[in-house]
């Protein structure tokens, strides 16, 4: 059963939004052929990453679609930054369900087009069909990188200083506000919060600037949540780690709802969708990571350590042990 | 809202099953990172395709998880086969409804396995997420070409002979018996019928061959059905074409289908999901041709002529207009 369009027209119309997406890579072949070409520079790798949101598990069917589509190709863009990589193309299929109408493509396409802009990718390829069920975005981004000077996971040292980009717990934050919770909140507050869950940030310039003075040993984005993310490096990387939650950087919008409930220190340790960059570093690497951040458009704030001792441990700015239970360890 | 494991352990399980389908290949980096590092061949091209595929669209839910597997990698293998790429790795992503067990994961994975023997292809990363909707599949996959030597669409020449390898409408044919029709037919031309729908047979080998001897012009997969691919040809070469029905290469199981009723030509005609190649070249090459459908373990059959005449007209073997409607000629 091939999947037939759902309305005379559906997909030329989707052409129509679509192809314009791909109309400056001479190697997406206006989409018209059955693959793309895509030129590496020479002597660079591809890097290649995949991410399927669905809707109704990883966003509301009734969320801005120009949102959704920035955060299908965001969290891929992540995934390259995380790696050091700079980004290329990307393939994308969708499955639409049968109500899907014209405005909803032309808002998605207008936020990928935005994205597009803003971080030197286009679109190459990919498939649009029909679904009986939810909305089913399916994402590949290819990059490339210097071979040997892709960044890692398993790349940490006992010793290392355990960094992050940005603010952690936002993404987590702005999801509570969604469902209604943090009221006492400012509404710009609010408004930042939500943001921060809907479009994340790719780190893209920072990555790169890590791999270009080969200033990081181990590093990933924050997409699981601090500790669970940090918790692969560990244990890729055979170490543990100790953090200090006194020195977690948080937003004026966290810090203001961690002011009414302290308790919500857990979504900057546990919460996920950060999508900042976590890495370690020898502690000689400091200062020339300080003029990375300049450069990569992002402060960059110095947590914790690796440990040659197995598990994380917390702790509070008087050095007693966090009791973090098992929040954000729990693989996916 | 990240999409949670349906169930613990769920996503543990799904690493033991798909984790060892990526162990060749180096670049999959073990599943473990945020990104595949993929190495083209120096001086070659990359090659990237996506397709997905839905249960309830594409195949029926209950349809063998190795099965569906398979269809999900040969679709994409067939569209490297039409550029005359290699293939190098894929990537996938599955939505996983919630009662998906265990042994359906094996099944599935099973597979893939069976099949990356066979076509020299690896898993190099992808992404598992729960759904609250039916099966989604979406995979991309990449080869390599040597540059220039790519197949396109676009390049065919008025005069030049059309030809398809191995048989059409059996994929279609084989549909048909699924919804329990042509219950005339002998089981095990039954059963041939359906392994044809369920089991395309990317025809990597003879797309080598055909790029390695410069010996087509332009070339697609016949996924659309025969008169919808042609027309593809036809329109991006700014083409028309002629086709002699009396042929259209049909398997014994489909001849004795047309022999009980002959307006299943239709389903040679339009029907999709054949996969084989369709490609055109110019009369001196033919011989050269036959040799490479040895090579590529597969008859080629000329059926036709494009023409400097816009439009396609079927012929039927007294020379005849043959009426096909509108038949295969949906663009999806």
């Amino acid at each position: 059963v091939r999947g037939e369009p759902f309305r005379p027209g559906e997909f030329e119309l989707i052409a129509r939004h679509f192809r314009p997406l791909a109309a400056k890579y001479p190697g997406a072949l206006d989409l018209s052929d059955d693959a793309a070409l895509i030129d590496v520079r020479p002597g660079w790798r591809l890097v290649a990453t995949a991410d399927a949101l669905i809707a109704g598990v990883h966003f509301l069917a009734g969320d801005p679609p120009s949102d959704i589509a920035r955060k299908m190709l965001r969290v891929n863009l992540s995934d390259l930054a995380a790696m050091g990589a700079e980004p290329l193309a990307y393939l994308m299929t969708l499955a639409l369900p049968s109500d899907t109408n014209e405005a909803w493509i032309a808002a998605f396409a207008e936020g990928l087009a935005a994205d597009q802009a803003q971080f030197a990718i286009a679109l190459a390829g990919g498939d649009t069909v029909a679904t009986v069920g939810p909305l089913a975005l399916s994402l590949t981004a290819l990059g490339q990188v210097e071979p040997g000077s892709e960044l890692r996971r398993n790349a940490g040292r006992a010793g290392d200083v355990v960094l992050v980009s940005g603010t952690l717990g936002d993404a987590a934050l702005g999801l509570r506000v969604c469902r209604g919770e943090l009221a006492g909140l400012a509404p710009e507050q609010q408004a930042s919060l939500v943001q921060r869950y809907r479009i994340p940030e790719p780190r893209l310039a920072l990555g790169r600037a890590l791999v270009r003075g080969r200033l990081a040993r181990a590093a990933l984005d924050v997409s699981d949540g601090l500790l669970a993310d940090l918790g692969h490096i560990c244990e890729t990387s055979g170490l543990g780690a100790v953090v200090e939650a006194a020195r977690l950087p948080l937003s004026p919008a966290a810090r203001a709802a961690l002011a009414a409930a302290p308790e919500l220190i857990g979504d900057a340790l546990g919460g996920g969708d950060d999508y900042e960059l976590l890495f370690t570093a020898e502690e000689g690497a400091l200062l020339a990571i300080r003029a990375a951040a300049v450069a990569g458009g992002v402060p960059v704030t110095a947590i914790g350590r690796l440990t040659a001792a197995p598990g994380i441990r917390v702790l509070d700015a008087e050095g007693r042990p966090v009791e973090t239970g098992r929040a954000g360890w729990a693989h996916f």
